[in-house]
């Protein structure tokens, strides 16, 4: 088996995701060993990002020292105001993840490396995590120009123009969505997926946007009254086609590239393409580890 | 001191609201006592309902016995699903609170009346506790063309035609309030009140009702990147400008009056005059116990 060379972690809100990687001192980048877990950022405090890191990662370090200490970086909410360390943000329009900082870790084994994140001034917007997925979209594209969207937490899309970020939106799609199907009124009528609902609700919210908060309560009157049994369907299309309509200026006249491989972005996919959208999706998990291994190469191989 | 001799109940989602009354065999309507509390429908069981009512009332049931029955309405959520024992509803247009169902209550000494709830098939809503609000509204008052606004939870906008509700809405603004300022990312922002942000955040909604869930994140953003320290005006102002601008063809012109005398309903009041609405504001409390002394009087004075 090749050894570790060095580590990749996406530490997100909700979730925590680390990858062996070894070190094949060209472009590619080969994944040993992966590790997945929920101990998210969201219910962290800062002292325990280092010991979790090391509960998961610490079977990869036999042989370090703080002569040839393992090197980890980290992007995503371990560099948020609520995370391990506070990272800085690159400002827009720019080329992202090129920043980092290096944390002083306990353990002399690892030697910790934290992405910059991405802000806007105008509107005012900021990103974590996405930035250095979007850097290993930007570093496997010929073309210059891209729309992106990425479904989650907090949604984000951003628009690629020649070569860099130049601007990017975030839609609370995916936090507003888990508060009101668990916590809301809402909760008790849920019932099941169906398509033909899903689509309907996004075409419904499109065309008067402005209604979603009086559609939301329809959705509870529709079960009371007709025990209608789809709400999680017409729920999900209210709050992504909420955000559609707050994102239309930018895909009604371009293709859509979503970063993602999930349930999701399925949903996603299926709503631009009722409204005659080109979209393609693409695995964000690849593209988070080709964009710490283009930081990578530049920390440790002067790429 | 007058005695006691009926009793009205508005048992809402989140709150519980009890009057003993006196009998002033006339359209007046007195209250002898009164009694708060937080134990609203969400957080009960069916089979707790009149436990808990008779720990409030118990010790205004001296003398009462199986042939002489304090005279318990209630409207609101008691009649709910999720409540006491499930309550019809009446379907608009129509005099609203017209119908009651009787509980077999456990203890003789109370005989247990609770309010229909109003429903409306298209689009599809339904009411629990303001239509006893409104018919107190609507026996008080000589013009027959209103529109009223009850914020709350649920909020309820209904327009009253010929002395009869012939539609209504509901906006899940208050629950959605209380969600992302307690449970969502934006709860590290939300700083201090201002009246002028909340206005610039109604107007920004207004103008562009598509983009509330891109402006939430923005307000997260504003106190990371520039420490603005009034995330809670700009939330209320971003949730109750959705909610206005769903409502607008029934605001943009006519009067509004409000229901209610609380800080919440203040700021509807301030919300609907930035955009040059005539606004007057009535306490709902009188006014649920005005629509509950109609019903007494219906049941045992053939009123």
């Amino acid at each position: 088996m090749k050894k570790i060379d060095w580590i990749a972690v996406d530490w997100g809100t909700s979730h925590l995701r680390i990858w062996g990687m070894n070190d094949a001192m060209n472009d590619s980048c080969v994944t040993i060993a992966e590790k997945f877990s929920t101990q998210g950022m969201k219910n962290l405090e800062p002292n325990q990002f280092e010991t979790i890191l090391l509960e998961h990662i610490g079977e990869w370090l036999d042989g370090c020292d703080s002569d040839s200490a393992m090197p980890v970086i980290a992007c995503g909410m371990a560099g948020a105001r609520q995370g391990w360390v506070e990272a800085p943000y690159d400002k827009v329009p720019c080329l992202p993840a090129q920043n980092t900082i290096t944390i002083s870790s306990n353990d002399a084994r690892i030697k910790m490396h934290v992405i910059a994140g991405l802000c806007q001034d105008n509107p005012p917007d900021v990103m974590r995590g996405e930035e250095t997925m979007i850097l290993g979209y930007i570093s496997q594209q010929q073309e210059k120009k891209h729309l992106l969207c990425l479904p989650g937490t907090h949604s984000k899309w951003a628009v690629i123009d020649n070569g860099e970020v130049s601007s990017f939106q975030t839609s609370m799609s995916g936090e507003l969505f888990a508060l009101l199907s668990t916590q809301s009124v809402l909760r008790h009528n849920l019932g099941q997926w169906d398509d033909d609902c899903f689509i309907k609700s996004i075409s419904a919210t499109l065309a008067n946007p402005e209604k979603t908060n009086i559609r939301l309560f329809n959705i509870r009157a529709l079960n009371l009254l007709y025990n209608d049994n789809h709400g999680i369907a017409y729920l999900s299309g209210a709050i992504i086609g909420l955000e559609l309509a707050g994102m239309k200026p930018l895909w009604q006249e371009n293709a859509v590239t979503i970063i993602g491989d999930n349930t999701l972005a399925g949903y996603y996919k299926m709503a631009l393409e009722s409204q005659n959208v080109s979209v393609q999706m693409i695995d964000g998990s690849m593209l988070v580890r080709a964009g710490l291994h283009q930081i990578y190469r530049k920390l440790y191989q002067n790429a």
